[in-house]
């Protein structure tokens, strides 16, 4: 498993930094193999510290640990900003192609042009998975996104820069419900999402959206009755939109909607007398982690209608670019 | 209730920096008074954010938040360590001398020798209690301990110092059982409790200290059968003790106990693949809040016993001084 990393051309790299002391960063899916990684660094000569810091993405950089190392490693996602000191681990899953191919045909895609994406795990075979797909007739969009996303058909769980417009519906190749839920939400296609270690397919279904837009109709009526909002602005390097939270509290503000800037790495404010929050940290908790929060968490567009600064029919979903 | 906290003062004070933008941190008991607190201080001209992050003492201060603001307003807490651009604001709680008096007297204190202690929001009255007990006949310490407890009589979860070996007791003035708890266990002494708010007494026995000693041994004994250690060290700036940690993980690696160091600000590690913790953070994680994290949680004292290099009967608690 530990091949995935290629932990042997990277520590060459990282010695010619001169950096002594090492900070790693995983998320949680590959904590699994901490241990073994530390022991392999240590072997090598560095000193190494681990980062117990939650790692959902490369907005996720601990920046306390890296004051306390001459280099942090950051395992598994591709660079949502550049930052000194830090190195990006890829981490590659090896799969069949063909058993892609397998899996797809499993359902009757009723679209020819469709848009080809992956998480960045898996995002290193498009190519060929595009070429397969039209081998078998289809037409296939393979884009590189915004800067946000460094890989061709690369999605992240707050961009989906990379889902070409002109596609009919979009092939997703990756694990979990995550990403091609969002997908689904932002590009308001059909989904098609094969998971190549599963061999499994699912589909998101476009008029899901529907549902979902309803769900949030009903989050923002529930908000317009709320006195007390807490804006969240996110202390994660890779999510800082504080300027806009500034903005929010403003506005919201002016129509006497008692708000006022929380700065935090976790929207969960348990302990803040605030009925209502309007969160400007990664949109995806906006929009799949309020049920938990027990508060509507409310977007930065949302927030706007509340305000009465945009119409209902002007629904627009929060993306980071 | 916004009187305890003195702002008006406070406000020529923080204005004289010539700060502008403000950065406020409370702990959840008086985040009640949030919108309130925002409120003045915008009216007074400053640019507020407030702290997400948990405020559990002053360990706790928020060093993401104060890059972004031009001065910080901790309450509640007093310093444990100096940081520039940080201002404490204490929180004084009114309590009537006299009712402490009469809730102490609802119990037989066989003692004569008294040491007197108290959370920082009640030690400003010591004094006053000190000279009414004296007055029944007590012979009474009131003493200020190490630098980190800034006020005479006051303890913190973590430090005890302020406890004078002379006394055959402790009387305690304060709320919950945290920081009595905390006496009697570091004390071995008896602890009289007293709430002022409630007007309650509570007694903790200094034979529940060898109960607890008796858990521990329990938990020593779990850790020695386990393989994986991950060894804790705080991120926050008033628990910082990574020196300590790198100093315990050579230790248990030379005696074979396979072990990292985990740099953090909360000690859950749910998802490290480690049977046992060694807590370097806050002492009081490892006593009070291992069966949460449901892995034994050891203080550095403790991984020393596992490692060989203490003996069981040499046990002490752990304590930052």
């Amino acid at each position: 498993m530990l091949r995935r990393f290629d932990l042997t051309g990277l520590i060459e790299e990282v010695r010619e930094t001169n950096a002594k002391k090492i900070g790693i960063q995983l998320p949680d899916g590959i904590k699994y193999w901490i241990f073994e990684i530390v022991r392999i660094l240590e072997k090598e000569g560095f000193e190494v510290v681990v980062s117990g810091k939650a790692s959902y993405g490369s907005c996720d950089i601990d920046l306390e640990l890296l004051k306390k190392v001459d280099l942090l490693m950051h395992f598994s996602h591709t660079p949502v900003i550049e930052l000194d000191r830090v190195v990006y681990v890829p981490y590659k899953v090896e799969y069949n192609v063909e058993s892609v191919l397998k899996t797809l045909r499993t359902e009757d895609i009723e679209f020819e042009r469709v848009s080809l994406t992956a998480t960045s795990q898996y995002a290193h075979k498009l190519e060929e998975v595009k070429e397969r797909l039209e081998d078998e007739g289809f037409k296939v969009y393979l884009k590189k996104g915004s800067d946000r996303v460094k890989m061709k058909g690369q999605v992240l769980g707050c961009n989906f820069t990379s889902v070409d417009r002109r596609a009919e519906a979009v092939i997703f190749v990756g694990d979990g419900n995550f990403h091609p839920k969002g997908i689904a939400i932002y590009s308001k296609k059909d989904v098609y999402a094969v998971s190549p270690l599963e061999e499994k397919l699912r589909k998101f279904r476009k008029d899901e959206v529907e549902k979902f837009i309803r769900e949030r109709y009903t989050l923002i009526a529930k908000a317009m009755e709320c006195k007390n909002f807490c804006v969240v602005a996110s202390s994660k390097p890779g999510q800082n939109r504080l300027d806009l939270a500034v903005k929010l509290r403003n506005l919201l503000n002016s129509v006497n909607c008692n708000s006022i800037i929380v700065y935090t790495d976790e929207v969960r404010l348990e302990n803040f007398p605030c009925e209502c929050i309007i969160n400007t940290a990664c949109p995806r908790i906006s929009y799949d982690d309020w049920r938990v929060i027990k508060k509507p968490v409310l977007t930065p567009q949302e927030a706007e209608i509340i305000a009465g600064k945009r119409s209902l029919d002007d629904y627009e979903v929060d993306e980071i670019l």
